[in-house]
């Protein structure tokens, strides 16, 4: 007997029909003898419905009342589940973040998990109910407040109750059958991805990859969950998560998947004096607005002028405040211009394979320069090689680096899921 | 400075603009230097929506998940009118049924209160902010789980809450300007009341008044807590619904107002062995079906067959399940026929004037005789009398009876509220 959560995101819970039919895989998973953990996000657009009301009653609604509005929606979606289950036949039970146990720090909108302490799900998993847990919320002890964890949350709460219940894996539903190695709406070819590390899952995900969210896959590696994303619509195995031990290798191909980007900007500060300091004041500008910068590039610096350009790229949507607060600070930092371009986009080639393996950045750049595209930044971690082109080259850009590395299946029915599979 | 408790009923907040609306009023009475607490019900239809919702899941949704459901409905309202009131500048801050204390006995749909320890609304107020608390929901301690109150279930929150803070008034916002003397939709010239009894007030209410539920009266009238029923869309003196203490008198007219309901049935059952402990025998039968018996009457038996008639009246809801179960202990009682009449209406006056007046019966009874109105049943309380008709002459019943007693007015343009003054 294997204990196991299960997460369903609120495109699986949509309606009514959609809470039946997940009521009956999660009654199936516990007729064949699991114990069942669910965690449930709000039904369809509820959040969005419920933040409409939001601003349509106060344009900056307060964080505290915002979250407390937000949690009704999984309030609706758990308690409904619970009852289908029930009508199944197969006792049970809904619990709240707070009543589950997820105790997260005060930060309304984005709180973090600090303590899970799911007593009384146990409970009902020692009488042999069913436990259906809202996803995305917890309680902060000190205000004794409710709070939200923000993007993703549904996911976090997923792991963090699988590792704090010792789970034999965390089930992920979602719309599609799994992690592609690259997005099959790009790449009709995509392979579905049977096993991943978080490693890699990580960087595919910090890349662009909308399927996981960073910090679920953070959480799991921290504490050794092991994830299976799969699709709520077929009962196809989807893709493993795993976390091979310290010194274990796994059998696996070089390249694990590549995840493209349209979502970011780069902002260039032209004309920086090449002289110590400058490129650390300038981060600490840009670091004091809380912008998420991915990529920094700087140009070798021209031996006549002395001056130096400096690139990075960041989300589009933080891209005007960015600006504000640099241009602001232009005398201090002694720069000439700001350059913003928001047609940039991202590939990034991620696989733990390409630690041993050589020739991995020359093979990716051939096939970039053999299909004309042009290269204007690259950034590389140990598992991974990013680089930004032209946002409308990017889907070729996949395609023929997913060809290049042999990634391509013939077998192009099992591709991206959808409703009603 | 006073403490005031605020309850407003989901038609007062039904949308966005009824939220801002009641918002402003509470902005109003906490600048006037008072202290607010606010119970608020869910929005409009809410609780129907979810109610089919839960319906479109499972037949027979369990008690303890359709519970948490529901309780969602005022969590969305009352975060939002949190939302809306900092908005105008004012702190506040909405509470759960269980965050402010409201602990129930663990019966489903229908908890009583067993404890009120509303620690964290006193901390609110002791910062200067308004309480918003949720009604309609509360808290067992045994179980850990969250209860509803059932119908009414806000009032009875709003009374239970001004009780152990020790308010100065508990407010019941609501579409009509108050309790009138009589429904000022069947009697154009009815009065509004301007202070009524609880105990009256109570007979009003089990008589079909519809504005205040019994529960919420009786638990102000055991706690000594004054209410004032009043509009939520003008600014007029409502009703107050007072507590005269022992020995205490107070200057009133003898009839305080007329009560109908068409949402009665009655059943006589014909032919009962004119025998001691048949009566006993029947309404033992009928007790266990849970059926809510209001009046009784047996006629005299014949001394020719030595057999009785015994009629009684029972919501219509709850006609066929006594007819039901009534019908399959025929034998055992030995009565000839079940008489079902769902044609019937029922007129109750109430006063607690009519304890020191003499001729109040006969006054009624000649006022509907003058009307031609015939009346089929007789019951009396210590400030009440009530008369069954039929069904189609009890509109013509309350104004004859209304004219009879002195109550009408002249003034008929304060009349029956509804939205939008």
């Amino acid at each position: 007997m294997s204990l196991i959560v299960q997460k369903y995101g609120g495109s699986s819970v949509a309606n009514a029909e959609g809470i039946k039919r997940v009521a009956k895989r999660i009654v199936q998973t516990r007729k064949a003898g699991n114990d069942v953990v669910v965690v449930v996000s709000a039904m369809g657009d509820t959040t969005d419905e419920l933040l409409d009301l939001a601003e349509s009653v106060s344009p900056l609604p307060a964080g505290r009342e915002l979250d407390m509005l937000l949690t009704a929606g999984e309030r609706i979606s758990m308690a409904l589940l619970a009852m289908a289950i029930k009508g199944l036949g197969v006792d049970a039970r809904s619990y709240t973040g707070s009543q589950a146990g997820m105790i997260t720090d005060a930060k309304h909108g984005s709180a973090r998990i600090v303590d899970v302490t799911p007593g009384r799900v146990r409970e009902a998993l020692d009488i042999g109910a069913v436990a259906i847990v809202a996803g995305f919320q917890g309680f902060n002890r000190g205000t004794g407040d409710i709070t939200t964890l923000g993007r993703g949350g549904s996911d976090t709460t997923a792991v963090a109750l699988a590792a704090a219940l010792g789970a034999d894996v965390c089930e992920i539903y979602t719309d599609v059958d799994g992690i592609f190695t690259a997005d099959p709406r790009v790449v009709p070819s995509a392979r579905k991805i049977d096993r991943i590390t978080s490693e890699e899952m990580l960087e595919l995900a910090a890349a662009g990859a909308k399927v996981l969210y960073i910090r679920a896959v953070e959480y799991a590696r921290r504490h050794g969950v092991t994830l299976h994303v799969r699709s709520s619509f077929n009962n196809n195995e989807g893709t493993l998560v795993i976390n091979p031990q310290d010194g274990e290798t796994m059998e696996q191909p070089i390249i694990a998947g590549i995840a493209a980007d349209l979502s970011e900007a780069k902002i260039t500060v032209v004309g920086v004096p090449d002289i110590p300091g400058k490129a650390a004041q300038i981060f600490t500008i840009v670091a004091s607005t809380d912008a998420n910068i991915d990529m920094i590039v700087q140009n070798v610096s021209s031996a006549a002028t002395g001056l130096a350009d400096i690139s990075f790229t960041l989300p589009k949507l933080e891209g005007a405040k960015v600006l504000h607060v640099l241009e602001s600070r232009k005398d201090d930092v002694g720069f000439d211009s700001l350059q913003y371009d928001d047609q940039i986009g991202k590939l990034a080639l991620v696989g733990a394979g390409m630690r041993t393996n050589a020739g991995v950045s020359a093979k990716l750049f051939t096939a970039l320069f053999d299909a004309g595209i042009n290269i204007e930044m690259i950034s590389t971690s140990e598992i991974r090689i990013s680089v930004v082109t032209r946002a409308d080259t990017i889907n070729e850009a996949v395609r023929v680096v997913h060809s290049a590395f042999d990634l391509d299946t013939e077998d192009v029915a099992l591709v991206h899921g959808g409703t009603g599979r």
